[in-house]
């Protein structure tokens, strides 16, 4: 797996299981990943002489994230190492203009969306925004993650001609969207082999702060049937459309009209943590499983109601140690509640851990997740942030 | 953790999740374990030169076997380094004959027992079998495992006296045992930590071949609330009485006349593994929070049957592609089965992995253990091994 993340750090606990030994490709031996993994290969996933060496011997390569170049990976392939998911699907993941133009292809529901042209970006803004309302939603076409390469533009003034003007003469390029209104923001997360088995996980509703996701909650609450079915019958042929292996999850904006694509990832995904405990086979084994071209596992869930909450660095006393010494506390109030530490330092803002709770009633659920994601992040003084 | 084995390879999928760093003992890099973890260092636990260079700067060390010699663990621990459980916990996992004398002085039932005199061995035999009847069971008091070490004579004839009597010879201290009737081996499960907060996990029934775990049954199928609160009790009273600290095993007999105290593990075991989707937290991860003085996970089933089934090695094609060609056909016949393998070598009769059902229907639970198990273990050829 390329990229030292958590991501790699939970895909290497399920692949232990199987048995199956992961090497991972990491810059730094600090990462989340290579403090755990056993066989950990240090260099810089944009050099393809890193990549080659790292995946000799590989039976199959795959991803923690969607950093690395097209044509790095373009070159593996064609010196015969299988990438899963190739380039060619993993490219829907990387620019999100080609997303949207494949995506509109085939009639999967997309915001309107447009090429911000270099020559004359402000009129064709002013002409989209007219069209389409404002506010408009400016995005990197590549880049982005975690709500990073995403402005959302209430107005042409100053300040917005500003932004597009820096960012087009930075090189960057960028695509504008409709402003969704949207009821709520929904995932489907599912899994395709290269033998073209599927497999798709409850719909979960995710909550987002300024592009971050905060909680899951799987299943996304009071979801009609209709709009279950439609959004894994979206997500299983989006993954058929791109030829995607590995895992698959598609951000989604329920709306008055339905549902919309939002985002896509083709790899393990913060929406998809709850499965560890929550579903009888985790994101993590699913992906190494469909990878390996293996038959897929039950997406069963294993309890009414599963929440995940994310854990950020940025309470008081930031050492590694003053949140690890919030642990008793967390573990005393609540023995069930499933803890999941990345390594990472916890600096402000920075996902470095998450919790899961499960039971039958939703709230208490839901309650019981953010207490213990809280108190992880700010410790005693959690009352004054409540 | 001193030892390479599959508990400490378990061991480490918990602590990451822990965000604890599992530095590892092994005698070999092939070793389940360090095939897997990032800090192994390779080493002899029988040298006490390794044992310290290991456990320098280990904030805790555990065991995932007993067969570290006494005086090294004393040695370790008289150089100020928390060893968890301390030696004279171990020493009653260690030697069965200080077991059944420490057991017997607080009441836990144990069948009649005494030492084997090293003067007159036969004579004495001959009158404890004339007392406790034959079968009588003859032990090493110390290194027995899975059935090594445990003589069942059903004469005192000519074979069982030379046996007797080569043992002696080669420097065995022996103990001998009535045999018990029972009707079926339960295991009670608990943990404690240093602070003495206890947990006990749901009691179950194992099925025992020549001394080796087959199958794991939770719970015990018909177990009444008395004999369960019975058996949670003498855990817990071993676990207080010894001073253990993280997981204590107890293995006992149902008899007629009440729980018989077979043996005891001071360490993950194998009737618990099934806890790592069967209870909602592993006895991996409660080993983990108990040798760190952490509060005790919920020990709550996640399911009302869980069972598991040991995978041998010693089938047709005994290479460890021919297991993992397996995984195929185990998971397109089952996806909700659960896989866990150890990276072992397939030799005949050895441990190599288990696997683990869930569900509402023992019958049906069990037989789907059953075949993923023997599926691993035999391939297309299972039907002639039924």
């Amino acid at each position: 797996m390329v990229g030292g993340g958590q991501l790699a750090r939970m895909t290497h606990q399920a692949a232990i299981s199987l048995g199956v030994p992961l090497r991972v490709l990491a810059r730094d031996p600090d990462d989340a990943a290579a403090q755990v993994c056993a066989d950990v290969r240090i260099g810089d996933e944009r050099s393809l002489d890193d990549l080659r060496a790292f995946a000799k011997d590989c039976d199959v390569v795959t991803w923690d994230h969607e950093h690395v170049p097209q044509e790095l990976i373009k070159a593996l392939e064609e010196a015969g190492t299988p990438c899963r998911p190739g380039s060619a699907a993993l490219l829907h993941a990387q620019d999100k203009l080609v997303m949207r133009e494949r995506l509109s292809s085939f009639g999967a529901p997309c915001p309107a969306f447009a090429r911000v042209p270099r020559e004359e970006p402000l009129p064709f803004l002013e002409s989209f925004a007219r069209e389409h309302g404002l506010p408009v939603v400016v995005k990197a076409t590549r880049g982005g993650y975690d709500g990073k390469g995403v402005w959302v533009l209430n107005d042409l003034d100053r300040d917005a001609r500003e932004l597009v003007d820096r960012l087009l003469a930075d090189g960057v390029d960028l695509l504008v969207e409709e402003h969704v209104a949207f009821r709520r923001e929904l995932a489907a997360m599912v899994a395709r082999s290269p033998y073209g088995q599927g497999a798709a996980y409850p719909v979960v509703e995710t909550v987002n702060r300024d592009g971050v996701c905060h909680e899951v909650i799987c299943p996304a609450p009071g979801l009609d049937d209709d709009t279950a079915a439609e959004a894994h019958r979206l997500a299983l042929d989006i993954a058929e459309h791109f030829d995607v292996t590995g895992i698959l999850a598609v951000e989604l904006f329920e709306t008055d009209g339905g549902l919309v694509v939002n985002e896509l990832a083709m790899r393990p995904h913060n929406s998809g943590h709850w499965t560890i405990e929550g579903a009888r086979t985790s994101q993590f084994e699913q992906h190494v499983r469909a990878v390996l071209d293996l038959p897929l596992g039950s997406t069963e869930a294993t309890a009414p109601y599963v929440v995940m909450a994310n854990v950020f660095g940025g309470g008081p006393d930031d050492g590694a140690d003053a949140v690890y010494a919030r642990y008793v506390h967390v573990m005393a109030h609540d023995p069930a509640v499933r803890v999941h530490m990345y390594g990472k330092r916890p600096r402000p803002g920075r996902k470095i851990g998450h919790v899961t709770a499960l039971g039958d009633d939703l709230d208490e659920v839901r309650a019981r997740a953010r207490h213990a994601a809280d108190y992880l992040r700010w410790g005693p003084a959690m009352k004054e942030h409540a």
